[in-house]
């Protein structure tokens, strides 16, 4: 179909004619595998032993930014979130909300997107829905994706697992995601090349449980950025953690902004970056597996759990000098994700 | 806590202090079981066999109407998609997109309904998401619900199931959410009183499963109506419908409103009412259970499934004249679900 010129109309989303016609030109035509659904839900064999399942609504402004769309985020978000359970991701499911007047051409490279990081990612789309809400009642498109995927055996992660002694790593440079998005939106007038991380992380976590399953933590830093999520992991354990501030990785033109804007990177999304909390003596075998993959080579071990300072996250610069890291919950940038 | 005056504020949705406040305020608080999960994914045994995964966004408006509201609305269509593939709901997942200065007390209703409809169901909220977009990005809250289920043994349905001879059912007098909204919506001056159908039809299912796995066809005829279903499954299965009017139970209000507005009830959305295809001779029991079930006494057969007129739709009237039911397809009433 040419979609040049071509917008989205309310009767798109009534359920007839118009949307079997928008899921055979646009949907189907991307997401055909053996189980995408015609019929209510999609019948799909049961996977065994534990499943994980988890949602994520995706309203990112603008939904075009260098590194991504809001479709390939999409997609992103809940393979990675899968990931961090040990999980490989199987099914997905995508609901789209959809302003009236929207462009196809628009709709299509977001959808086109999807198609791609799913494949990437190994994980089939199987069942979706459209709806479209008049102009002004959404703005532009929202997406919702869901996923279920099967525990690898003998995978166990969760954010009370941390013990003292653990080191801390992330598996990539720190907040860019956030810095991305607050440069498009272009309210400061700074230019600098930052591209989102956003990208999906199951390869990489594959490699690493295949030969480390005892990992203890696995989480990905998203809103909130990896401040918010070591002082949920220190909470959760019970336990403290100390970070080497020389030691955290921060792409150059990210430090240049946030230090312009007075931002601390580590509280700015990642879309592509994980925690790993993991047993000291198996620290050295997690990074040299990470580096060998796509998006994770500048994993770097940032500090370690600490028995004393639980519930904290204290920062340690090269001098010696420590400071405890601010609690997250103030208001950060809006829509991001 | 008294949620009395308070609203939803940005930082609720931007992952750090006060969306875990949210969480655990409302949703935890509501939802609670064993299963639902503080981690990246719920961790769920997974089931045996064939499973059913489906997904809906809801964006209906008004979000409060006489008979439900956008949150039970959101855990009916979940669960009732599953039923119809003869699906056991089990686990179900939520997303909210939430308007910035959305009150706290209508959340709490919504979320408060979502629990009493999913536990009336027998379904698990295992996992949820909350984002918050600012002033006007969203016309109050959206909700996505996903649901997995499992598919019971020896049922096998689908819209390309229909078989010349078969009958076609209707679970309830039809149109009844379709005219409702259009009610509540009050544009047209017209009082009259007329409730949601909305309702979770697990129960019903199973009851009918149970004792005649062999239904051939069960479909919710939400958006688009039992019209649009209709014509769905004639096409799948490359048979004709053939309907008799008088038979089609349609609630003495519903008709009055519909004739005033020249509307037809069968192109208006049910919530809580199902279209089956049965073999003949078993149509009888699939009534009788059906009959002693909550939602389902006013069923009826409305129909049967015919070699000609492949593809089509035809009504008889009392005194024997035949039209094509209009092909769907038209602007039908928007965000009715």
């Amino acid at each position: 179909m040419d979609l040049r010129g071509k917008t989205v109309t309310i009767a798109h989303g009534a359920g007839g004619k118009q949307t079997a016609e928008l899921i055979a030109q646009v949907f189907k035509a991307h997401f055909s595998n053996p189980y995408f659904t015609a019929d209510d839900a999609a019948v799909l064999p049961a996977p065994e032993g534990r499943i994980a399942m988890t949602t994520d609504g995706f309203i990112v402004s603008p939904r075009f930014f260098r590194g991504g769309n809001i479709g390939k985020l999409s997609i992103c978000g809940t393979v990675n979130d899968l990931s961090c359970m040990g999980a490989e991701p199987l099914y997905l499911t995508c609901a789209f909300v959809i302003e009236e007047g929207f462009p196809f051409e628009q709709l299509e490279k977001i959808v086109s997107s999807m198609e791609m990081t799913a494949k990437e990612a190994g994980v089939r789309i199987v069942a979706g829905d459209t709806k479209v809400a008049g102009k002004g009642q959404v703005d532009g498109v929202f997406i919702t994706t869901t996923g279920v995927g099967r525990i690898m055996d003998n995978v166990q992660t969760s954010g009370s697992f941390a013990r003292p002694g653990d080191s801390v790593l992330v598996t990539g440079d720190i907040g860019r995601h956030g810095c991305c998005i607050l440069l498009e939106r272009d309210e400061y007038g700074i230019e600098a090349e930052v591209s989102s991380d956003c990208a999906p992380l199951w390869n990489s976590v594959k490699a690493v449980l295949g030969k480390v399953p005892e990992v203890h933590v696995i989480r990905d830093a998203t809103r909130g950025g990896v401040g918010t999520v070591l002082y949920e992991i220190a909470q959760e354990s019970d336990t403290g953690v100390l970070l080497e501030r020389e030691f955290i990785p921060v792409d150059p033109a990210v430090r240049g902004v946030t230090d312009m804007l007075g931002l601390d990177p580590m509280y700015l999304a990642c879309e592509g970056t994980l925690v790993m909390v993991v047993a000291q003596e198996k620290t050295q075998e997690v990074l040299r597996i990470l580096q060998t993959q796509k998006y994770t080579h500048n994993c770097a071990v940032i500090g370690h759990i600490t028995e004393s300072e639980k519930g904290r996250v204290v920062m340690r610069t090269a001098i010696g000098t420590q400071t405890y890291l601010p609690q997250p919950g103030n208001e950060l940038l809006p829509r991001i994700c």
